[in-house]
């Protein structure tokens, strides 16, 4: 089996044609009519075995999260989701593993709306690059440099669970099988954010998604608007195994050092709140305030006293000293 | 230094801003105003250190090749390039190594007015995923379904040279240093045929970019296009190296059934044919006829007696028995 039958095999006809995509896979490149009033939405992000998911992930949550990750960053554009491109290398063609892993991927894809128009696959290490494109309306983008002083800062869903999945993985963390699916589902198949993203146009001031962290992404915020902010720890949401967990000896790093969780972290004027609370209060998702954002730069995190809490803690690096997930 | 620092410190600024992209790296997604009248035109390629390109290639050869090769797909549609976006694994962070993969690449970007908008960058094995975006009038793409019978087939340059140029790597083929330089040029630099592929609209009836040799690609439009074809061996465009060799032991696998050349293939009617070789007379890029477009399905190659000649070859194959490059 070739690459041009493999795709065919076991990617095209998977993912829902789109009316706007004129030609998808199979020829040089793929074909995509532009929307009226609109402007395109690119992102992309790579996966790597042993770095971004654990060796022994099944192959349908790498399908699935190598799409979700770059979901999660279109919804912090508020962008909507269109067309996807693929490029996967690959040990060798085992085919349940793909028929796995594209139908984790497709599946994620047609709850989206998204059509897979392109790919390439190689043989080398296990290696995913994902490249998304979407629409948003002419000027409606949500971007990192828009927070203003005094806005408020909002977080969708509960953090650290996923941090919680991965310490199950590893085998570091006994937990009741109810709690271990929960976060394991966390880690593995996170769910991106793109319908709420959609109530945040015309409303936050900025946002991004939360794949290394709150204190890192939060940061990269601060950084491009150049503001500061406090955050309030008692108000950052977690889960209820999260919060049990925390009665003993689990500290707050889970919940806003480490990364994976892909909720959104936005901003919102004042003035806006009224309307941002009444358009969550129909979502299944909650958003929650956090923290407001200041002029003094930096970022501080407060107990319930109101007093600076210091973290040892940072984001995750590539390249730094620690591999995540390996 | 972080994958943010990363990108920022050796590609951003590298390639030209161009006045449609609203929002290149750094946030997110990268933003782009849409053309009116035009399509969305989109291909990626993913290369592998050892499959793609041998191990000691130079740095900036394989950021050039990376481009390039994806420049090659968009031509082929007869696409205007526009905005790119770059995945990189890599074992280590060498900043001079970095350096001038990013000049490489960066240098045919800024040639072909093409902008890095977005990346990613993790550690692992080497692996290039580059996708790259552009535009084409509204239903003025070529594609590989177009072809008809009695059209005319065309190629553009000399073929074979980069198979050379690999038998060079390799150690296999003892050259004079200007033919070496010229081979080995053609394997590491191949010059993406951009300019000619505007000639070709409103012109040729299907194209492809020659990745996997003229049998397999050729291949590709016939079967598109539910067509056979004969090519006159002695008609395909041969450089004087390869012709000298030719005069000794080298036959033609290397210049129809090899990959790496990135040349167009691509047919045109009879009635066309004027308005094409006017247009290419005019180019420092020659096309040259190879042969015809034949209801009987199959591709023949025919020697100069108008013999059918068969060649024991297939163009390249991933997970296939043999590797290429490697």
């Amino acid at each position: 089996m070739d690459e041009f039958e493999l795709i065919r095999t076991f990617f095209q006809g998977r993912t829902r044609r789109r009316d706007d995509v004129v030609l998808g896979i199979g020829d040089d490149a793929a074909i995509v009519r532009t929307r009226p009033g609109h402007e395109l939405v690119v992102t992309t992000d790579m996966l790597v075995g042993g770095v971004h998911f654990p060796l022994d992930t099944r192959a349908g949550d790498i399908g699935y999260k190598s799409l979700a990750v770059n979901l999660s960053d279109l919804a912090a554009m508020a962008a909507e989701p269109a067309c996807a491109t693929l490029n996967l290398a690959l040990p060798q063609v085992e085919p349940p593993w793909l028929e796995a892993f594209a139908e984790g991927f497709a599946a994620l894809a047609r709850e989206h709306d998204v059509e897979l128009i392109g790919g390439d696959t190689v043989s080398g290490a296990l290696v995913i690059g994902v490249q998304l494109m979407g629409w948003v309306p002419r000027g409606a983008s949500l971007r990192r440099d828009g927070a203003c002083v005094d806005d408020r800062i909002y977080v969708t869903g509960t953090l650290g669970d996923a941090a919680l999945g991965l310490r199950c993985a590893r085998g570091e963390l006994g937990l009741e099988p109810a709690e271990i699916e929960l976060v394991r589902g966390r880690l593995d198949r996170p769910e991106p954010r793109v319908r709420e993203a959609m109530l945040l146009r015309g409303l936050a001031s900025a946002a991004i998604d939360l794949s290394d962290g709150l204190l890192a992404d939060l940061g990269h915020v601060l950084d491009a608007s150049g503001v500061g902010a406090s955050v309030s720890l008692a108000d950052v949401p977690r889960s209820d195994v999260y919060r049990r967990l925390q009665e003993q000896n689990l500290g707050w790093e889970a919940a806003v050092a480490h990364g994976d969780d892909y909720e959104l972290c936005f901003t919102v004027s004042a003035a806006n709140v009224p309307a941002l609370e009444a358009a969550f209060a129909r979502s299944p998702v909650p958003c929650t305030y956090v923290g407001r954002i200041e002029s003094e730069p930096g970022l501080r995190l407060l107990d319930e006293q109101g007093r600076e809490v210091r973290l040892d803690v940072r984001g995750y690096s590539h390249f730094g000293a620690a591999q995540r997930n390996a």
